[in-house]
């Protein structure tokens, strides 16, 4: 079967770049499948950008190839990369962006191999100082999707840039995480994972000047307007209000604790 | 040829989960063609969602799949479906969205069998309490379109859940109906239709504190700035001001109520 | 391998219709493979999209369709349209939507045919007056697609509707252009190409109320916040803020004069 591509940029849905990535896979991959992943990450939020791929990555099939272009760095000398991590492929900009797949990847004991893309056979003919991603990233995969292998495309490297993600720390009687990401409803989706919450005790969740205390299972077992804790479809800790935004109850920020008492 | 599946939700562009769906339905049919309908229905608005599938539902090929994943009640009791409505198959919650597809089916005497989705091999392995969408909808979707049979996915229903629909009300002189949608362009498209405004006498449209005296073929028929009262693309009386906003100028709102007079 | 057809409208991203032009062509042409370059086109703003498709197109593969939706005149006497340029193709409305693609392939000395889309066999059935994007443009580009010939689809034509494109005046001791277009990110696209920015004496930029006085070959070459000047990847001078919005800084709009000035 073709390889799937899938797209993801910081360019907003109005921009008249998106439709030429396509464009670009398709003079070198005819039978390639695309599809876009999103194209509303907030411009130049490379960790955004990895949360979804971590999150959105396991439900590709084998082989897909993500091309990514949030590229802050575009022109500088931030290297451009391409990377195996499992049976999934990245394209992009060496900025961190594949932090949240590579530690899936290395958690279950799968490839993480990178490669350098320093290339030129593997580019367009011009590559423009301030978009890699038409010139170098969405050539790069067009070639990877034409069966180009991962060594050829470029050179081996072992040090590609990763982001620093917060952790949930440990104490006495529970954890205190972060705000990871607040999604277009305004739920604000946590560091703190299932496997932290089994716990047999009665369980207290705060954010902000929010109290709350217990967990729900699903929206549908709360009222409309409430305020609700409860694990999202990507296992994680999220706070959010039944029908409504909870980032704008509670003037919440990305980055904001959260904290999890037990007993 | 392999099957077209088309995806509908309220998530916004922006969202995460958007990109997951065609994950999940490529890692099941490889060769299925996909196309993103809409991912700006209004939140929960299960209305919106049924006109428009009823609108757009016609233009696709016999064999179309259609994935909707607008669903206030996730979680709770209330089903998932697969429907096959004439030649088009629908996959969702039961919450009334397959409501103008069906009427079209009946209305031509075509099939509409309903399946209740509770058989979980056709599911993904996990399936979380908040996002059916991607792990029963999709998923079923990704089954059909591999060729697995209606019969096979679910279990026959009878009832599935219908929206009360209004239709407009006959009087002596004509005709009294409601705003059903409003676009993106502030158009007010109502449940009167082309068969209900056929009439040698002169005509009046009231709509909030506006009269129009006839009716247009075309915007072009009349002037930048004005109201006008014509047949819409979809065969529905339909109250536009040309090159502006309709809804923003009379303060008009969906349900607002829309009279047709003759003579 | 099967054609490409792309959708550009002016419909917005919520619009019930832009689904449907997917629809239509895969009825008439199963195996195209369809593409959205832009649903945000500025409405009616046919420049804006004339810009699009000539800096698009040259990164599609030969034979690719361009499907045009920005069409302020349907219903009215304009006609239907479809061309060759090159190796590819347009349909839309005549209106001076090709203006952009035909310059290009004129100035390389390639083919240059119209016809006008009068034969109602490649039409839907029904044509509405207000939605010629379905009923004319997306069903004429399916048999496009489906391998029907050019001047089987329509008359020939010689007199196709351009826009009037303003070029850059030269002075003495520089070039007078415009503000051509503005993107999301409020980067000031302008009608000044590469090619008359080579000149071995120092530069000044001027805009609005603001003066620049050195090119930059990329962001990385310059602050946040700073007012810059460089060549886009489209190769035309751009004044953007280094991560922020010129056109908001500057409050600049399209049509605003652009001046360059060497010594």
């Amino acid at each position: 079967m073709s390889r799937i591509v899938t797209l993801t940029t910081d360019f907003g849905q109005g921009d008249f770049d998106v439709g030429v990535l396509s464009g670009v896979v398709w003079s070198i991959a005819p039978d390639a499948r695309l599809v876009d992943l999103s194209h509303e990450i907030a411009r130049h939020d490379v960790l955004e950008a990895s949360l979804m791929l971590e999150r959105c990555t396991p439900y590709f099939p084998d082989g897909t190839i993500h091309v990514v272009v949030v590229d802050p760095g575009v022109g500088t000398e931030r290297r451009a990369i391409a990377a195996r991590l499992g049976a999934q492929w990245f394209v992009g900009p060496d900025n961190g962006l594949i932090t949240g797949m590579r530690e899936r990847a290395v958690a279950a004991q799968r490839t993480a191999e990178f490669v350098h893309l320093n290339r030129p056979r593997y580019w367009l003919p011009e590559v423009s100082s301030i978009f890699h991603g038409r010139d170098i990233f969405a050539s790069a995969a067009g070639h990877l999707a034409a069966g180009i292998a991962l060594a050829e495309v470029g050179e081996p490297i072992e040090d590609p840039i990763l982001l620093e993600i917060r952790t949930p720390e440990a104490y006495a009687d529970g954890w205190r995480g972060s705000v990871m990401h607040i999604d277009s409803f305004g739920n604000l989706s946590t560091n703190i994972e299932r496997r932290h919450l089994t716990n047999a005790k009665p369980i207290q969740v705060a954010v902000r000047s929010a109290q709350i205390s217990e967990m729900k299972r699903t929206f549908g077992d709360a009222q409309p307007g409430e305020l609700v804790a409860l694990v999202d479809s990507s296992g994680k800790l999220c706070i959010c209000v039944v029908n409504g935004n909870a980032a704008a109850r509670l003037r919440a920020l990305v980055g904001d604790p959260v904290e999890v008492r037990f007993g």
